[in-house]
């Protein structure tokens, strides 16, 4: 009765995962949610009302696919002051948050079978949307410095893939970045092969400590395609992100953008254009990264305090995730079944990988729990590492 | 390098035409917009500002896939008084306006070569958005009192379509709309066939003269699929849509909606949903229909006074749009072209049909022009016909 691609796909195990904690008396680090006590209400209040004023009843109509103009240059600004790059508006499509860049990529490049290079672990949105295309996934493992790169030219030498994901900084769900030197290297490693790098990057500016990276659209300009979001800098609720591509390329999305939905709504683009007008995003985004920082520090503490050595995990310099690595043969999944027993949750590592199950790893997330929750949490979860070593 | 499913998608024709009529010395009947003198921006902005106050942070957070069960209970209660009809909360999932509602149901659905039933005439964004997923398309004229049930007899004889889609009330682009007795003899002939109907439904409400028609759901209670859509009678920029689905269907679709965006614009629900509490929609659409039933009359006395006799049109008892037919032979696609030099533009009947070029019909909407610009409009389009005839 269904379609193949849509047969195939599990009911999502982080969907259920969500429901367990949501459930209040249960210490959750499984969400990937934003800190909502840092939400910028009273400004985006402000923005509506004038917007409200100043546009008036066209605010309400139909709009276009490619989204609004003025949304759009100030998104390119954006990226000439962070990252100096030369970003035209006209290449960049506003889209319903950065999941739905990833499905309308899918949509517009994978044939059945065809393969997509994965990040591993990776993020499982990317895996779900991609997967939903019946992607052939080809995981390459990524760890501290960045992507495997020995692995990435095995798998290009065996296979023809036409994209390859990756979260390069702070990682969903490890945490780590990537070095430039690491980037170069991959870039090279590309370059000439036809393969798009899709560029997922919605962290990038919650740095906590050392130096931005470079975007891969500088090693590889003809072949990147940027992915981005305002859900953890401003408002998820609006579901407002972008996807910067070339020419060729936009062109397609556009047209698979309006069978899609013909256009992401135009009321909230104008709210965050006149937010983005009248307020600094600089200082909005400080008091983020003060109050991560403060929480990935105290976690990170408790971890070192109550978690057995042999247990290890990222110390990310951004970002909202760690990754904790359980001893070789122990099931972050059933580490799981026993912690929701002590009221604590997380998202075990299965989700992030193609093609593994009962993996030792783990998702923490840390921008959500104030202090003290977050102590109770790791001690209630030491103990039951600690019951299954 | 492109997916085989968006390669074969022509770039839009009706964006092409919308971008010609965007000339502001041009009268357009093109575009399909809601007249937006009558958003009711006042009240919008109150149920905005009050969802700000009673919400509170909150309101700019992750949401679920699902919508928020407010609305959508808001939603069924309608359901009940408009055509008293019991659909649970539950059955209904909240869209990216009901074109998001063709690209999931085209995605959980289609197989590349699965056919679906296409009304002739038919929408032209559902053909877009189901032709991505491949489609075979099996085209049944529809008539002044709606479906041809013979030829929709023959076709199910000789194929096993999955999907029949269908506007049965002020059809897009005719403006026509199927008899009670249609209605039953199309579902009397679906019955058992396992095929689902989607009955796509802008404009039910925008009724200026006649009776309420029934819905499918009525003859086909487990094999209809509805879709809604605030666009028509509220706002169209929140680009807020449902389906009402079945149980087995809506599972399938809210893996399909999670993977495609996560959720539906949160703080727009809100907004619509408030709208809803404190206001009277039923008051707001009696002002819809009054002007929009003066536009239509405008045309009609227009229309009657300037064609030539042998040029035939429909009179819609509500909705956006009139169809108007040529004498055999007579391209609306080369009118087009002579009418724009005339500074008039119309959709041509092209793109609403699966498999005909050159069609002698074409598509007028009448909500957005003033009573002299019709005048005027219509005065110039009766000229370029004349000199085809």
């Amino acid at each position: 009765m269904f379609s193949n691609r849509i047969s195939n796909v599990p009911k999502s195990f982080i969907r259920e995962i969500l429901k367990v904690s949501a459930d209040p008396s249960i210490i959750s680090f499984a969400g990937g949610l934003p800190n909502g006590d840092l939400f910028p209400i009273e400004n985006i209040k402000a923005a509506t009302n004038k917007v409200f004023d100043i546009v008036g009843p066209s605010l309400l109509q139909y709009s276009n696919s490619e989204g609004y103009k003025g949304l759009r240059e100030m998104i390119a600004k954006r990226y000439k002051s962070f990252y100096s790059l030369d970003i035209p508006a006209d290449n960049i499509l506003i889209t319903n948050g950065s999941q739905q860049g990833l499905d309308l990529l899918g949509k517009i490049f994978l044939n059945e079978g065809d393969s997509v290079v994965m990040e591993e672990p990776g993020y499982l949105g990317a895996i779900q949307a991609l997967g939903v295309y019946k992607a052939d996934f080809l995981p390459v493992p990524v760890s501290a410095d960045g992507m495997d790169v020995e692995k990435l030219k095995s798998v290009l030498a065996g296979n023809n893939p036409k994209l390859i994901y990756t979260v390069p900084n702070f990682q969903n769900p490890s945490g780590i970045t990537y070095t430039n030197e690491n980037r170069k290297e991959v870039a090279d490693t590309l370059r000439g092969s036809g393969v798009y790098m899709i560029e997922d990057n919605p962290y990038a500016e919650l740095r906590f400590s050392g130096t931005n990276k470079k975007s891969f659209m500088e090693f590889l300009p003809d072949h990147t395609i940027l992915l981005g979001t305002v859900s953890k800098t401003i408002v998820p609720s609006f579901r407002l992100g972008w996807i910067v591509a070339p020419d060729e390329v936009m062109e397609k999305l556009l047209v698979a953008k309006q069978a899609a939905d013909l256009h992401t709504n135009y009321f909230c683009q104008r709210i965050v254009d006149q937010f983005l007008s009248d307020y600094s995003l600089d200082d909005h985004i400080e008091t983020i990264k003060a109050l991560y920082l403060s929480k990935k520090n105290t976690m990170i503490s408790a971890i070192k305090k109550n978690f057995p050595e042999n247990v290890s995990f990222t110390d990310p310099e951004g970002g909202m995730f760690l990754w904790v690595t359980l001893p070789e043969g122990i099931s972050s999944m059933k580490l799981f079944d026993k912690a929701i027993e002590k009221n604590v949750a997380f998202v075990p590592g299965d989700p992030f990988y193609t093609n593994k199950t009962d993996v030792n790893s783990f998702r923490l997330n840390y921008t959500n729990s104030d202090e003290e929750t977050i102590n109770t949490g790791i001690k209630r979860l030491a103990e039951c590492i600690k019951e299954m070593l």
